[in-house]
């Protein structure tokens, strides 16, 4: 096994990271981060020859307990997907509010929607740098179901307030908007307006809001008496397709009311509506979710789902800090109230792409 | 001197920071880092009960050199005024591209434009969580000129690499596009497709970057033999009045162009033209700085200056990374090509709202 160590053996006085271990091993970062929890979903071989590897180099898992018992930082990890989001930058400014008024710092790192990356992260900041988190998950880790980074560092102690993206299968603080019921709305409202023909851009359906915004837009149709045609429900996985797909469902089916899951497809829906001579609203209704910065300036402007993106903030924020200043034992773990979700309301914001009678 | 404890006595085993030092001592947080500092600028008087209260707190400052000698962590420090601003979001992006090619983290924390945020989160990181900084400065820090938090970091030998809003006061390796140029370059464009009556739509004059940008409009005018008139120069302070400002120019002037600093003013500018039924850009041309979001999905589309913001980040990482991981002494800190300032090109981008002839 020695060959595996050359490449570092130079750097021996830098701390070695969960990255390096991963690729001078070739394994994955999650097979490193779980051989070290001793898990065994590992095999042993693995396990092995990944916890001396580390001891070699003398790695050190986080030891969030001991260092919540010694130092208090007043900092808080934040977790996005991505930051070129108008969303998850009004997520941040209500976090950052709330952080002010209270004496707390804020500390912003990216996952870039991949899974390694939000591990590496978890790891890096829990290792003394914060007291809680405030995460939204990436893409690649809903896709992959795998949640024990977060799991771990929950169960050494430390509070994590997941807002958005969630899972069911973590057991903490969360918040989130009522997708299901927010998309629902949305197109009654379009069907109270007369559209009767109603497309869903949406994402790919491992993102959580993704999936709920589909259930909640067919429950819509269904309550209605109108068919579900599979056709109007066009999913977008890869930004560089979406101009495509949206011109081929403009251009191929007559429908007079798009929905979409976000400000991105709305705008693009409505440039190529008006190459193909659509008018908005008058032949063409448009609804987005998440009510940014393009609705607002895009012509005509675009009706949307505001998300309450800095609400949400400051909610995560409060209930971080609730977390992390009531006194111990205040509540019990085992309690079935111990953890909660937060629903915020969510508002139609009407504008100049939706026709009303 | 016993009163001003009592607040956070019951603290005592939480780490104390600047700025509850601060607060409790009723002196900004500034006055409190320099005290800390010894430095002149402060009375014997301040300096000595801010000692005395850090000591019995028992407050510690970074002790950067320490811990550069013991550990390196493999992160960058990014501390940028605002979230919310497609530029600092793409210079991320370029930062977490080279970081991920290379192995580096990367933390981000928020000035929200002000002095006091920047001094407080500088000296958060500082304290052993990254390598080095890149940032750019918040607009308060552009309007007191205090640089001596980040003279600080850079003399206890951490590497700071400053894009876009640079001061000349500091000594250290910087990131930036030819304002003056670009703006000269713009101005050039327009009045060589017939503009004769170019409006400038700019922030106040102590963010540098549109004190540049208003110099190279000028003397675009005076090489082109266009008299200068005030009237056509708009400052934005607040964006509060950014409607009513252009409102009130467009209204009462007949100008056939219009360089904004932003793409936010851009947009608001079409805006109100269709509204005054002024036709951009047949009546009107509009060009925009940064190639954003916003430009790319107005109707019509915005004739850009590309501040090539991945490309900033890229090259500030990859500077900050060279730092890091230079041989000690291989450059001479006195030698006066230590520090370097690369200049990032822009370029033109030609879209809709601009008339060529």
């Amino acid at each position: 096994m020695n060959y595996i160590y050359c490449n570092i053996i130079n750097d021996m006085k830098k701390k070695v990271t969960l990255k390096q271990i991963a690729k001078e091993l070739d394994v994955s970062v999650s097979t490193v981060s779980k051989s070290l929890r001793d898990s065994p979903e590992i095999s042993e071989d693995t396990r092995l020859k990944v916890q001396a590897f580390a001891k070699l180099y003398n790695y050190k898992p986080n030891n969030i307990a001991l260092s919540l018992k010694n130092k208090k930082t007043k900092t808080i990890g934040v977790i996005i997907p991505e930051i070129v989001h108008h969303f998850f930058a009004t997520v941040i400014s209500g976090v950052e509010q709330v952080a002010n008024e209270t004496g707390y710092n804020v500390i912003v790192c990216l996952s870039d929607e991949s899974f390694d990356k939000e591990v590496i992260n978890m790891e890096m900041l829990a290792n003394g740098s914060i007291d809680g988190f405030i995460m939204s998950l990436s893409k690649e880790t809903q896709q992959k179901g795998d949640y024990h980074h977060i799991k771990e560092v929950i169960n050494q102690g430390m509070p994590v307030i997941m807002f958005d993206r969630v899972a069911n299968e973590i057991l903490t603080d969360k918040v989130i908007i009522d997708d299901y019921q927010a998309a629902y709305e949305a197109v009654n409202f379009l069907i109270q307006n007369g559209a009767k023909k109603i497309a869903l851009i949406t994402t790919v359906d491992y993102v959580s809001v993704g999936k709920l915004r589909t259930e909640g837009y067919l429950k819509a149709l269904e309550d209605n008496d109108i068919k579900v045609e599979d056709k109007y429900i066009v999913k977008i996985e890869d930004i560089e397709t979406c101009d495509s797909k949206i011109h081929y469902l403009l251009h191929s089916e007559k429908v007079d009311a798009v929905i979409a899951v976000n400000e991105l497809f709305a705008v693009v829906t409505i440039k190529i509506a008006n190459s193909l001579n659509i008018n908005v609203p008058n032949d063409l209704s448009v609804i987005a979710f998440t009510d940014g910065i393009i609705s607002k300036f895009s012509t005509p402007t675009i009706t949307t789902v505001s998300q309450n993106g800095v609400k949400m903030g400051r909610k995560a924020a409060e209930m971080l800090i609730r977390r992390l200043e009531e006194e111990e034992h205040e509540l019990e773990e085992y309690d079935s109230e111990y953890y909660r979700t937060e629903v915020i309301e969510t508002s139609l914001i009407l504008r100049e792409s939706t026709k009303t009678r």
